[in-house]
Formats: C-alpha cells, sequence, structure tokens
C-alpha cells in the first residue's frame, strides 16, 4: 500500500485552502512541504537551511492570519520557500533563482503576499513598522503586521534602530524571532548569549506570559493590566531570570520561547498574541536544517549546498575535474593566512560570513586573529580603522553589495583618515541566481567618488595575490580590492607573490584597430574576444587596467595617442564606473576619441546564471566582439 | 581687590600639568573652562550647548587618565572643547572651525589626543573596541580605550553593533554614556525611556556598584567574582529594579548613573573604573548648557548658537534685514505643511534632525505625521519604504552626509522596488564650518548609479517648491531632491507651486562662445557669471539642467550642437557627478566638443566658510568666469 503522496500539498493553492485544514492535519502538511523541498532543491539549489527551519512558522502564519491583509516580511528572505509554496508559487518553484523564474527572496511585484522585498539583513522590523504607522494613520486597525527575523539578522544595526523607535509607538507590530542560533554561520555576539540566557529562563517566561494572555493581553482590565503584571513578573523574576532582557529594555513585550517546530503548539500561541496591542516579540526556537539528517548536522553547509542527493544528502562532486580552476574566495582564504604567517600587523574581519568568504581558513589556523563581528558592516569597517588607528593591517572582508551598508564609515572612518584599512569587496559584480538585491555593481561608481582611496581589482588569481601582498605593504593607506564570486583562471594559482606597482595597468595584447580596457575578472572575456577578432582581421588591443583609482595615466596616454576606438568592459554600473574614469582623462587631456562603454546598465538585473547575465548586459566575449565589430562599420 | 582670573586654566598646556592639580581645585578649573569657552563661543560660533556640558567629564578623563596613551574617543566630538583646551590648542582655539584654524572636531592628524576623528555619530565604540582589540593583540596589556558617546547617539544602529561585538570579549574598553537627554533635538525612542528607568533605579544600582567595587572589580577574588556579585544583585533587583538594563543584556557591566557635572565624585569613579577588566559602561547624566543659564534653557537653539551677547545670551540677530532671501530648510519646512494640508498621504521623516530641517514647523501643526526615528538613518529610510509600500507620501529628509549611512537601504529597499519616497537631502554639497566630515559632496556620484531613482536639485526656492510638489504627485517613484545649507535668493519665495516636468532642464540664458550647465544653488554664481563675462564681452549661455536624473537629453542636444565649448557646474565630487553624465551623453551621442567640469576635487576638502570652499574649489562666480577666459583663450 502507498503512502497518500503530497495530498495535502496538492490542494493548496493559496492560504484560503490552508484554513480549511484541520489543526491535526497541519503536522502531516508541514512533514509534505519539507519532502517537496527536498524535492526540488535536491536538483536546483537554493538556500535550503533556513527554509527546512521554517516550514511550521510559515504553516501557522498563514493558518493563523489573515494574509495577505496582514502583512508579513521575511528578514533577509532565505527562510521564506514554505510561504512561497503555499501562496501561489507551488507550480512555479521549480524555476526557483532561474533566468526568467521565481526569485529565491520575497519580491513584491512577484506576490500579493510578499509584503516587502528582502534579501538583505535586517531590514524587516523598520519595513514593518512602517506599513503600522501607515495603518495607524489610516485607521486601518486590524491589520497585523509581522516582521520573522532571525537571531543573525537581530545583531544588524538597523533592527535595533527599529525597535528603539517603534518601542515607543503603539505599532500592532509582532516581531518573530527566529532563533537558530546560526546565520550562515553560527551567531556571534552579546546578543546571541543573551538569547542562550532566555531560554534557560523559560519557565519564568512561561509564567509570565500565561499571566497576560490570562489578563486578555492588556485588552480586558483596562490600563493597569501592564502595571500588575509587572509587579507579579517582577516578584518571580529574582528567583529565575538571571541577565536583562533586551527587547524588554526596547519596550518591547516578551514571549517565548517556544518550540518553533511544533506548528500546533505555534499556531496556538499565534492567535492568541493577535489579541495582544503594541510592540511584541515572540522568541521561537526553531532548527536550521530540520527533517533532513545531513541538513541537521552540517547547517552552515546546507546552508545552500548547491545539488545533492536525495536519500543521502551527498553533495554532488563539483570538484572532480583535476584542472579547474580555484574560487577567488578560496584563494583570497589560503593567500591571507600565508600573509599573516609573514606580517603579524595582519588580522582578519568578517561581518558574519567567514564560510563564505573563506576567511574560516585563518580561523582554523590563527583564531585570535580573525574576527567575526556578526552581521554588521557598518561596524565591521569602523572596528576595521580603529585597528588600523593602532597600527595593524586588517583585512575587511565584506561583500560587495554588503559594503553598501558601511559606505559612510569607509568615507567617514576610513579614507579621511588615510587608515590602511584593505578593504575586500568579495562578490563583487553580477552575482547570478541571487539576484537584483545582492549585485555588487555599485562599488566601482560608488568607490571612485572617495578621495585617497585605492582601488583595485583583479583579472585572476595571481593578480589577487598580488594585489593582496602590496595592499599590506605599509604606507599604502586604504586599499579596497574586489573579486567576484567563483572560479579564477588559474588551475595552478599559488604563484609566489610580488609587490604591484600601486595604479600601474598591463598591456596584454598589441594591436591596431582598436583597444580594449578591461578591469578585474571580466578582462578573460577581452582575451578570448581579441582572439576571435583576429580571425575576422580585426585587430584589437587588450589592456588589463587594474587599478580604476589611481588609474594609469601613462598607459592611458599611450592607448589613447594609437587608437581612434576604445572599449572599455567592467563588471559594474555604466554609470559612474571605469568607461565614466575613461571619459573624464579624456576630457581632461582634450582627446577625441570614441569610447565604447560595456558594462551594467542603468535598471537592475535580475537573477540568472553570471553567464546568462553577462551577455544579458553584453559584455560577454560575445558582446565584445559585436561592439568591436559595430564601432569599426561605423 | 579683582579675581585671580584663569590663572588655574593659564597654566595647563597639556594634561601633564592639570594631574599637577589638587583634585580640590578642578572646580574652579571647570569654571574657568566655562568661562573661556563662553568668551570664544560668543563671537566665534562653535557647538556650545554640548562641550559646556562635559567641561568636568573632560577634566575628569585627562586628570584621571593616561592620556594619549590611554586613547579617548568622543563621539560626534561636538562636546570635545574642553578636551582640545586642555590638550595644547587653548591658544588656537580662537580660530576654531575657521579656514586654516583648528577643526571643531577631533582630528588625528591635528594632535595625538585626537585618538580617532569623529563627526559622524555612533562610531566610537567600533573605534575604541578596535583600538583594544589592537593592544590585546600586541599585549599592550595597560592601556585603557574609552568611548565617550552620548545618549543620542547610543540609538544609532552600529553603536549597538559595536557592543553586539565587545559584549563578548575582555577588552579593555569603557564606554562612557553621556546622558543628557537630548541629541540637537530632544532625544527619543525606547532607549531613552529605558535610561531614565535606570535613573530613577539608582539605589539598585549604587548598592550593586558598591558591592563590585568592595570586591575589586573582579581582579582581587578570583573568577567566581562575577557570579557572586551577580548572585546579591538579583536579590535586591527584584524589589528595586523595574526594567531589564539594555547594556547588561549586552553584557557590558554597567555602572551609574552618577552626576557627570560633579568633577570630583566623577573622578574617583574613573579611577575605581581602571580597576575593572573587560568591557564597562559608566552612565553619567549631565545637562547640555550647564552654567549658563540661556543654554540651560533653551538647549536646542544653543546646540550651535551662533554668536551672542556674552552677558545676557541674547542672540545676534541675523534675521534683521527685510528682503533677505529664507534658507531653503525655511522654505522646506514651510512647503510641507502646505503640502501635506492638500495631500493626507504625505508624512514626514527625520532622523534626529527636526529642527535643523525644519520640520519642527510641521510638528508643530500635524504631530501625528512627523517622524522623529532617533539617530538612525537606515531605519528611517527603509520606514519611509515600509510606509511608501502601503500608499503613504514619506518626505524622508536627511542631512546628505548623514545619507552615506542609508545607501544601502536606498538601493535596496526604496530604488529596487520603485517606492515613492520622497529623499530630501539637506546640506547637499560643501556645508561650510564643519568640514570635511559633514560635507554633502558625494551624493551626486552615489546615487547617479542607482537606478529607478529621480534626482533633482533646485536653484532656487521656487524650485524646491515645485520639485516637492512634483515628487508628492503620486506615480513619481523614489524621488531625490538635494539643496544646500543656508539661504537661497528670492526674498519673495511663496511662490504659487506647480508640477514640473521630471527630467526636464531650462535655458535661463543664450548664449553663443559657450554654455554653462549648471545643477542647484551653485547656478546662481553661473547667472552672474554671464553678466560678468558679457563685460568682457564673451557671450555664455546658461542652461539649469535641475535634473541629474532623468537628464534632459532634448536640452543636451540643444547645447551639444550650439556650442563647441561647455563648462558643467556641481557642488560636489568631480568624479561621478553631473560632469560625468555630460561626458556619457557625450560619448553615447557622438559629440566631440570640449567640456570642462568644475566641482569639488578629488581630495577631502576641510572647514571654512562654504563662500571660501567654493572660491576654493573654483566654482564660484569668479571661477567660472576664469574657466571660461581659459577654455576661449586656448
Amino acid at each position: 500500500m502507498s503512502a497518500p503522496a503530497k495530498k495535502l500539498l496538492e490542494t493548496i493553492n493559496d492560504p484560503s485552502d490552508l484554513k480549511k485544514l484541520k489543526e491535526s492535519q497541519l503536522s502531516e502538511l508541514c512533514r509534505e512541504i519539507r519532502e517537496f523541498i527536498l524535492d526540488e532543491t535536491s536538483h536546483n539549489p537554493g538556500h535550503l537551511g533556513a527554509s527546512l527551519g521554517t516550514v511550521e512558522l510559515s504553516v501557522a502564519i498563514h493558518y493563523v492570519f489573515n494574509t495577505p491583509y496582514d502583512k508579513v516580511i521575511w528578514d533577509v528572505g532565505h527562510q521564506a520557500y514554505t510561504h512561497k509554496i503555499l501562496t501561489g508559487r507551488r507550480d512555479s518553484f521549480h524555476t526557483n533563482r532561474m533566468k526568467g523564474g521565481i526569485s529565491g527572496f520575497p519580491r513584491m511585484e512577484e506576490s500579493e503576499y510578499d509584503a516587502f522585498g528582502t534579501g538583505h539583513s535586517s531590514t524587516s522590523i523598520s519595513a514593518a513598522f512602517g506599513m503600522a504607522t501607515a495603518s495607524a494613520l489610516t485607521e486601518d486597525n486590524g491589520r497585523l503586521h509581522i516582521a520573522v527575523i532571525g537571531d543573525g539578522a537581530m545583531t544588524g544595526g538597523m533592527a535595533m534602530e527599529a525597535m528603539n523607535n517603534a518601542g515607543v509607538s503603539n505599532a500592532n507590530l509582532l516581531v518573530i524571532l527566529n532563533d537558530n542560533g546560526i546565520a550562515i554561520d553560527k551567531n556571534v555576539g552579546a546578543i546571541k548569549e543573551s538569547l542562550a540566557v532566555m531560554i534557560s529562563s523559560k519557565t519564568y517566561n512561561k509564567i509570565k506570559d500565561k499571566i497576560w494572555l490570562l489578563l486578555g493581553g492588556g485588552t480586558q482590565y483596562g490600563k493597569n493590566t501592564r502595571a500588575i503584571v509587572k509587579q507579579i513578573g517582577n516578584a518571580v523574576k529574582s528567583t529565575i531570570l538571571k541577565r536583562s532582557n533586551l527587547f524588554e529594555s526596547m519596550n518591547f513585550r516578551y514571549f517565548g520561547p517556544i518550540d518553533g517546530n511544533d506548528v500546533v503548539h505555534l499556531s496556538k500561541i499565534l492567535r492568541d498574541l493577535q489579541r495582544i496591542q503594541g510592540p511584541k516579540l515572540l522568541h521561537i526556537i526553531t532548527m536550521k536544517g530540520k527533517g533532513f539528517e545531513e541538513a541537521e548536522k552540517h547547517q552552515t553547509t546546507f546552508h545552500s549546498p548547491g545539488t545533492f542527493d536525495r536519500k543521502t544528502g551527498k553533495l554532488t562532486n563539483n570538484e572532480g575535474q583535476e584542472k579547474q580552476a580555484p574560487k577567488y574566495q578560496t584563494v583570497f582564504g589560503k593567500t591571507i593566512i600565508e600573509l599573516a604567517e609573514q606580517n603579524d600587523k595582519i588580522v582578519g574581519i568578517t561581518p558574519a560570513m567567514p564560510t563564505g568568504c573563506s576567511l574560516n581558513l585563518m580561523m582554523e589556523v590563527m583564531p585570535e586573529r580573525v574576527f567575526d563581528v556578526g552581521i554588521a558592516e557598518q561596524h565591521a569597517v569602523t572596528f576595521a580603522a580603529g585597528l588600523a588607528a593602532q597600527g595593524m593591517i586588517p583585512f575587511c572582508n565584506i561583500y560587495s553589495t554588503f559594503a553598501q551598508r558601511a559606505y559612510d564609515q569607509i568615507i567617514h572612518d576610513v579614507a579621511i583618515q588615510k587608515l590602511a584599512v584593505v578593504l575586500c569587496l568579495d562578490r563583487s559584480g553580477l552575482v547570478g541566481e541571487d539576484g537584483a538585491t545582492h549585485h555588487g555593481t555599485f562599488d566601482l561608481a560608488f568607490l571612485r567618488a572617495i578621495p585617497n582611496l585605492t582601488i583595485a581589482s583583479p583579472m585572476n588569481e595571481e593578480e589577487l595575490r598580488n594585489m593582496m601582498f602590496t595592499a599590506q605593504t605599509t604606507g599604502k593607506g586604504p586599499f579596497a580590492i574586489r573579486y567576484p564570486k567563483g572560479r579564477g583562471v588559474m588551475p595552478n594559482w599559488k604563484t609566489p607573490m610580488q609587490e604591484m606597482k600601486v595604479g600601474k595597468g598591463r598591456k596584454l595584447r598589441e594591436g591596431k584597430d582598436i583597444a580594449i580596457i578591461t578591469i578585474g575578472h571580466v578582462g578573460n572575456y577581452a582575451t578570448q574576444a581579441v582572439v576571435d577578432l583576429e580571425a575576422e582581421n580585426i585587430k584589437a588591443a587588450h589592456y588589463d587596467i587594474r587599478f580604476l583609482k589611481p588609474i594609469d595615466e601613462e598607459l592611458l596616454h599611450e592607448v589613447f595617442k594609437s587608437y581612434d576606438h576604445i572599449i572599455s568592459v567592467e563588471d559594474g554600473t555604466i554609470l559612474g564606473g571605469l568607461g565614466s574614469a575613461l571619459l573624464e582623462f579624456q576630457s581632461e587631456y582634450g582627446y577625441k576619441k570614441t569610447i565604447h562603454r560595456l558594462g551594467v546598465p542603468d535598471r537592475f538585473i535580475s537573477h540568472a546564471k553570471q553567464g546568462e547575465l553577462h551577455h544579458e548586459c553584453g559584455f560577454d566575449t560575445e558582446g565584445i566582439v559585436l561592439a568591436s565589430r559595430e564601432i569599426l562599420n561605423h
């Protein structure tokens, strides 16, 4: 006899169908959803771990609350797969993160159930509070506004800014703290420790919550209820509670912790909380990777595991080919260790991405010299500046897209003071499947305007190593190195390191008809393009400028004197980046050449594979060839 | 008999002189310092209020601690005048904020006692913790690292990020929370309320501190001391403490509150705290404006009062001239009320600058529609996005330099989602006396790279009003309006408002020899320049582009077809702004004209009067005339 496979899930096209289920059926539904997610993500990769942990929460939210009238905002959005599956996207879920398919993150334009788009961390409380304020202003008093935020995201400063603001309001706001003790890597910091204490103070909190709920959440007995509960609470507190409660100090009513993987109990509590006015926080404990043994055991790996064997959980081996080039991330991670072994001033800093950026390698061998500061890009940069002010050489590794969070600190704390912070901007350029929120395409433009800053970008592994080597030699000041997500081009990457002349580009190929100037890894497209062009009898020169700033004026004079047609290629916004720098150079020195700029056009670029996006933006090999041909035909 | 005027202060050239004083002389010294600051700032304006409040704190810090070996970081830096006076800058204090004079903020290059430059809020804990970490790594264990931070700055998210990180360290870090209940305007939010409760729980805290100090701050009785104190503390807690302590939840040892204007007691406590290991926070209560009656009574006015009568405290009246043009700030503040009266979707948002940006005017007449969210730029923008997602039209007013803090939120939460947030960037361009940390010169470059964003800048009051009117008409999406600090040019500014065509510039003057394209208020320099040039028989055209994005291509075609020489003028970085946009336009359409870009050069610009800085950067009337002449002589 075969099990009634996916029977429940198949009946649910939107939350109104879900509401028809009996409470006793919810567990079975959760089981089915989990299977569905595992089936799908095992061959179409995605953010598995977080979504496995929040199956019950997503079901409970849509079972209890009146979505989309009630607004739910999923912080970061990695955990929103069940939400998507329950809100009309079950049948398109197989297109997750693919070109033309649904996004891996909530997006307003994708569904009315996606109340607010997410991707970057710690935005949900601000957005939900904004919506709650709008509801209050329009006297739309029945609407509940829910922010689902992880314990990692709670360390981001803007979450605290939002709580400080919302805590003194009467907003109909429920923050659900999804505490699984892990962001992508293990969560760190005082808040995490504080949460652990709250969990161990469970008994006290239970009593307190019960009293509160019995009294009707402050609605039945008038305005003195809060005071009464507080007094009772304080009487109990002394013996049991060991630590101050961060959220209560922010004036939120704190409930929990409860088991967030118990869908029936969770639904009951959510229903109770509906009656409680004002800002409140429910602390739930979930397990990342829940329900799939390998994902529970290896939570960091299964955050976003790639394809894997549905039964065993064994990851598909993509590392097999012997001569494959390494990831830039690996080269960074191994090279910083080499450098740090030679130079004891070097330290590594990451805002919660040790595994992603490979600083986990350095953590293993010199743990006291690597700092995971939590999801806290602003702090990361100024912390680095403080270290540099005392003579250390911090390599502060931040994904380019998240460095947008630290723009002010880069200007105000690093560049003005000329501090020798080495800013390593990982995942620069178009990142691929994570889409619009995650592309690191603004960095060239926003960094270029900053005085005192060196901006470099390597075309291959050797250059990355040499740039890192150069950046740590004393007296180089603030130094940014941007490099993309993914593999380089040198299987034998471990070249001896040598100092580069800052601001010095290189000529890779002499030409005659046209010159191609590239920055960074996309230069490899040009390497191929000049070969392809040669076949059409077009002789193209190729220059790797290496440094956006200071730019190599000597090299540019050579180019502008020798060529009438110039193409710039960059993996960043076409407004304000390398192409603009060339135009400024031309203007300053009175050249009148034709400059054709290839880069990311002035619109947000959706998700697809990196190569697909490069093609879409017209700066892959084919794009460069096409542009060259067109220019010369004019 | 005359009093021994300023005898003590005159003997102090650096902190070693201060240390020679007896404790009983400190009060008299503080009195003298206060007189000195008042004497100086009454005729050379500065940030008076904060510095009057921290005279005792500054004296106590340099009296007790071993500066500059011990590191002191003054968050924001408004409160650091006494610190400057005590550390070798008494005799240059009369040059405060003047061209070539000392800076109004701590600056590393100005003095070894300025351990870290400040200006923007909430950076001090990160920087101090970075330094403390450097000391730990180099086994420099005697050094203390002190962050002095206001209760306002504590609401900035990065302060929380830093505490979350530092709270789990053993850093030799002392945070001094200077709680005066006010930033520039009254401080707001849950943290402020929480602090008030701590103050009312003084008795409990006193007991707790005493126990801690008696036990030698954890150094004398070994590692169990903390546990013992905690137990004793908890026993006392139940009856007295009413609210969770934010800082304890961040794992900092909390001490206080104590009177921060009692120099002797404060010195004693600081001395005691030296013995305590690990991260700790001392909560002191001070009075902004302390010791000058008018400044105590009118704290917001006396934050930075301009010149005033030394005896009566009466402000110098600069408003006298009848036909003087209003400040852009006033025009903004009055116009948003007019608009909000017509359009009930409009709300105002400010991160702690209601008086500075003039939203205080709207607060008076429609308090429920203005939100002061605290020093929290990131939250301000995403909160605005949340409001906009629900159909409201938020005018989010942020000083341009502080908008750097919200760059990611502008991209990620507003622009990607095309939400109708009206971003009003006050104090754009060179702000004058506040100097390098405060200039709003990056905004044109960093905003221009963002898709979906309209970027406008008014040349006068009428344009500001029309831009505000236009931005609030539905369907305009994200809309940035940047305008400078200070006065416009229209004494009769209250013109009827009308909708502008988005992306449409205007021709102000026909010409023949050269065309000048300006954006924003600096266009008024060009208005004069074309007159001056006419006198030399140079016929210059003048175009006010109004919108950096979308740029008026029709107008630009007219210009590029009619003129061989073009000058761009902008109050922003010459890299990436209007001039670059013109070069991009020229490149795209194949024009080959000479474009000369005037703007802020690629270096940080120090403090001086606005006009002096415009002159220094070469884009005032004289600069434009000069550039025009040079270009035509070539």
